[in-house]
């Protein structure tokens, strides 16, 4: 079986090919420029390749309403070129075969729960820290929609006393966005997240607004597992520093979270980054599915 | 059709037995004792009157991981006598009929989305603010259980900048539960709700928390409506402060809290502090169901 699957960001764009056992047979990269230059190269990709059905896991916020007139475009982003974008129709068009939409952090934890270490669980948050922060919610086994899509990255956060930082976000200030994000850090210490290395203070805070946030989605979700990805997470140890502030900030209150459990409960994503992508080829199998 | 309801509350019990269509034939109010002196009561209202099924409602955290060998137990209550207590079991001895086990809050959500003002809709989030906060989440036509139940009362709160209560929940001081319950109230104007008819700023503080909880619930479960029961919403226009300040802290965030929908978006239950109970004969209802 043959899945065209499209992990749409705000940067870049994977297109791949991706087996029912994902497997990725093909792979390409695409820089995300506006829909008038990035469009058609996703639809050259994928010609002559011979998919069945094709996901899409977008860049948001996106309409996911199926009774929307405006199903599959892509809403009040910050790349403003991409407002009011129809994803979905001129794939549709082109291929004539069934085409699953999604965003990008509910295809991450699709593919984590579908390929990854999750494989089986039925209820799963998965987090990604870099830029901004998202959140893609799996409960009972589907995606939570709601009636538009969880935006849990603009929780509100009770701040640390040692700061003084307003935040990022420019509706909330103090979010989880406004205060952890990738965006926040360079905000607050005028320095990327990779020149931080050795600021034990920056790492302390981070980790702190991180716990704040996991047990914010634990008494929200009660998932089986919270998986933490993005480029923040790349930060050596810093897991570790999660988990035990998590543990403090519990105060064992949860009984999802104990230092016994506390090492399967919150993890990193197990499928080196192709989470996303084949994540996407699993909306692409389930629109199939759908099609019967 | 009779169906046989529970709405069991830490103070009191409410019994009652109800038909298909959310008429309560027959009701009866037990005091919340210990479980020797209160389930004896329980199983004595409904013999003779030939129920078909039974539903409960209970006060929380309790168990309802139907693999789990406490699956109906009662867990870590502050009602110290009712600590692992089975409810479950004793009530299926007695009747021989599918018994449906949830918490009180997912009863009232249920109750809503059956028999009241939200029927028909699927993303409905129901939350009580009385002694304590719960919630109770129905999302995509089911109710969010995870792996253990939400607790999303216990979400963390940013402080108003005049607050300086340190917050009265013993896990996290500053959570919902901590600065908006009625046992917050008290505890920072050492007087009842009822008592502060007259105080603007203890209802500005509330409607403050009240309204970024409702932010909060919006961004994570992205409902078509959230409905907001308890004591403390008794009190006359606090709904409408509410509204205001979400509108406010919204700041047009989400497009689903807006000018246009937050009248139909936050509202009162439709019920008439009967939505537990009739909740609790939806639970009943399903478990017939699944028997088949």
């Amino acid at each position: 079986m043959r899945i065209g699957a499209v992990e749409a960001g705000g940067t870049k764009i994977i297109c791949a090919v991706v087996n029912e056992k994902g497997e990725i047979l093909e792979r390409g990269r695409i820089d995300t420029l506006t829909p008038d230059e990035t469009m058609p190269e996703i639809i050259r990709f994928f010609r002559g390749k011979e998919i069945e059905a094709l996901g899409v896991a977008c860049f948001g916020p996106i309409d996911l309403n199926r009774e929307s007139e405006t199903y599959g475009y892509i809403l009040k982003t910050t790349k403003l070129e991409w407002i009011d974008h129809d994803f979905l129709t001129p794939l549709k068009k082109e291929f004539g075969i069934p085409v699953g939409f999604d965003t990008d952090v509910n295809g991450s934890v699709l593919g984590e729960v579908t390929f990854g270490s999750s494989r089986g669980m039925k209820d799963v948050v998965y987090i990604t820290i870099g830029t901004g922060v998202g959140m893609g919610v799996y409960t009972g086994g589907v995606l939570l929609h709601g009636a538009a899509h969880p935006e849990a990255g603009h929780i509100r956060l009770t701040r640390h006393p040692k700061d003084d930082y307003a935040g990022c976000c420019k509706y909330h200030g103090s979010c989880i966005e406004g205060l952890a994000s990738g965006s926040a850090m360079r905000g607050r210490w005028k320095k990327r997240g990779e020149e931080l290395s050795d600021n034990d203070e920056a790492w302390e805070l981070e980790a702190f607004y991180l716990a704040q946030t996991v047990c914010d989605l634990t008494y929200t979700y009660a998932p089986q597992r919270i998986i933490m990805g993005g480029g923040i997470m790349h930060k050596d140890g810093l897991i570790s520093m999660v988990k035990k502030e998590t543990l403090r900030q519990n105060d064992g209150y949860s009984v999802l979270i104990s230092a016994d459990t506390i090492d399967d409960y919150l993890v990193l994503p197990s499928l080196k980054d192709d989470q996303g992508i084949l994540g996407a080829a699993v909306l692409g199998l389930e629109a199939l599915k759908e099609m019967g």
